[in-house]
């Protein structure tokens, strides 16, 4: 059993350790947190053994009965490995304390490249964390475009990527953040960062972005547009191509659903643990060719999307299953499993007579 | 085991109908649906029998692999009470359709009081549904003052009451809908239908209310006033009351629950179905007492918070169990125990040492 340390207990780290606990090869050590809060208390409801960022901190944490199992120093060296998890930037700062401890560590798409050797995604480039010791999962907006550039890229070749990237302002928990009542190029400088991000994992590939964010916080959306080297004979071949991803959600036209709150609601329904929707959201009708040039607009749940890619990354560091392998028991232990929707267009198809009318049962 | 049909599958039908299902003495009979969309894809998922709204839209339902049971008119004659659950002003029109198989009902908050003959909350007035066959369940707003202002009537006697609903503009996946970028006095005539409507649990309160809407979908926020016959004695003597209540979740100080964000963050965190909070949400900070005059902030989960006084209201009907009775066994089928933010409190007061430091272990 790997056991993992979690240092950051917050919208990502709260997530990632309820899905280590899930998988049959991994366990969570504990969690490392900061402050002393209702987060703090569901850690401990949820049975983590918690770690206090630093001894200053700890009585905070026993006002509140919660028994401390140590530092993140103790959590760090009790680990094999460790998921940084804080806020952007600090991961950086604590890779000295995981060098010190030897531990290797995965940190979040919210550092910079340099932080570690590999920037990672599990549909793309699993392969290249085998040999590594520290890994950078990327972003959840670099994760989304990873899993939708990756079967353009093998099937018809990407001669030019241009996506413009519609971000939310904050999470849920966020609402403090701006914008209010704008939409604010961010960065205004173009192409922004996420193109070159997107080159951690695609080297060769030739793709420019555009940044904005807007006052929302359910989901990012991507307007992208992809100049393919071979044209698809038809849509339809690609709208196939991603059905049979494991972590696209194709969303069939009849659904009515028109948007992110439309998509919660349906994680919501479908019982997701905390409404969370691992996959990129991929809207049938809006995929689009012109000449070579394809167009679509997908949604990114930004607090979900990097989940199963940590627990992936695990075992890719570990380097004894394949990125197919380890995708199937993370997609199985968490249920990324909802093809209901589309199943029910397939049925559809078969079930019609040949002049397009429904057959009788 | 009452059997009880769901009319309509939207925000509410489809809570109720999951809420209905946990009860050791009820089942669900079936839903009825209008659209063939992703909800009823949901239904159909949740293995309910689906009941089409009528003949002419089951096609739709057909298409997408929904085998019906029939239409919302057998839904009717096969249950022993329905749920209606249809958008505002639906349920008066489908009173008549009732009537004739002899159906009892539910209607919603949505509805004219005099769609029933009693308006109904749990915790209030119980008993007054004991020999009634419509029944009335008051909206998410008149629950949660009913449920705030029950305690205050029974310990202190409530002079008059003065609230001020900040209400969400519309649901999750009502994105659709207005207001943005403003705060809209709505009704702008004083005082809004809320009070009247409070009135109809508690035909004798003075209570007057102001309504207005801004762009927010997670839930409604209520000021409060309530001049007191009796002044408490102290204002944790109020607190007390309300950590007691079985459905007000009291929000303590140190828990940095900020507003409607980090509250269904909490409720995320616990594992609640959707993230739904059955409580009404009082932060202990703003429980204030000015003389006689008593102050505070809640916020109401528009979606949820009727769900359980749905449940104990087909409980009234039936007439066989006390209010006590029924809403012991809802809040423990649901899981409306939400009582460790504020035990952790208790434990802090009692583990202090008397000039309120804390002792040590």
């Amino acid at each position: 059993m790997l056991r993992v340390g979690i240092n950051g207990y917050g919208t990502i780290g709260k997530r990632v350790a309820d899905a280590v606990r899930k998988q049959p090869d991994m366990e969570v050590q504990g969690v490392g947190k900061r402050s002393p809060d209702y987060v703090a208390v569901n850690a401990d409801e949820r049975d983590y053994a918690v770690y206090a960022a630093d001894e200053s901190r700890a009585d905070g944490f026993r006002e509140i009965g919660i028994d401390l199992a140590g530092t993140v120093d103790d959590l760090v060296a009790e680990s094999d490995v460790i998921v940084d998890a804080t806020p952007s930037g600090i991961g950086a700062e604590n890779r000295p304390l995981y060098e010190r401890h030897e531990t290797p560590a995965l940190f979040q798409g919210g550092e910079d490249a340099t932080v570690a050797e590999v920037s990672f995604n599990a549909r793309a480039n699993y392969e290249e964390a085998e040999d590594a010791d520290y890994v950078r999962v990327v972003s959840c907006n670099t994760t989304g475009l990873s899993r939708f550039l990756a079967p353009l890229h093998e099937n018809y070749g990407v001669e030019k990527a241009r996506v413009t990237l519609v971000r939310r302002g904050g999470d849920p928990d966020q609402t403090g953040r701006g914008p209010i009542n704008d939409a604010v190029p961010d960065p205004v400088s173009i192409p922004s960062h996420h193109g070159p991000d997107v080159q951690t994992v695609f080297p060769e590939l030739d793709i420019d972005t555009v940044g904005l964010k807007v006052p929302t916080t359910m989901m990012h959306v991507h307007s992208v547009n992809v100049t393919l080297e071979e044209r698809p004979d038809d849509v339809e071949n690609v709208t196939e191509l991603y059905r049979n991803e494991d972590r696209v959600l194709t969303i069939p036209d009849y659904a009515g659903i028109d948007g992110a709150g439309t998509l919660k609601d349906l994680a919501q329904d479908a019982g997701r643990p905390r409404g969370d929707i691992w996959e990129n959201c991929l809207w049938e009708e809006s995929l689009t060719l012109q000449g070579q040039d394809l167009y679509c607009m997908q949604a990114i749940h930004q607090e979900a999307d990097v989940v199963p890619e940590n627990v992936d990354a695990l075992r890719a560091l570990e380097g004894e299953l394949s990125s197919e392998e380890s995708r199937a028991i993370t997609n199985e232990t968490l249920g990324i499993d909802l093809t209901h929707l589309h199943d029910r267009t397939d049925l559809t198809a078969d079930r019609r007579t040949p002049d397009g009318s429904l057959a009788d049962d």
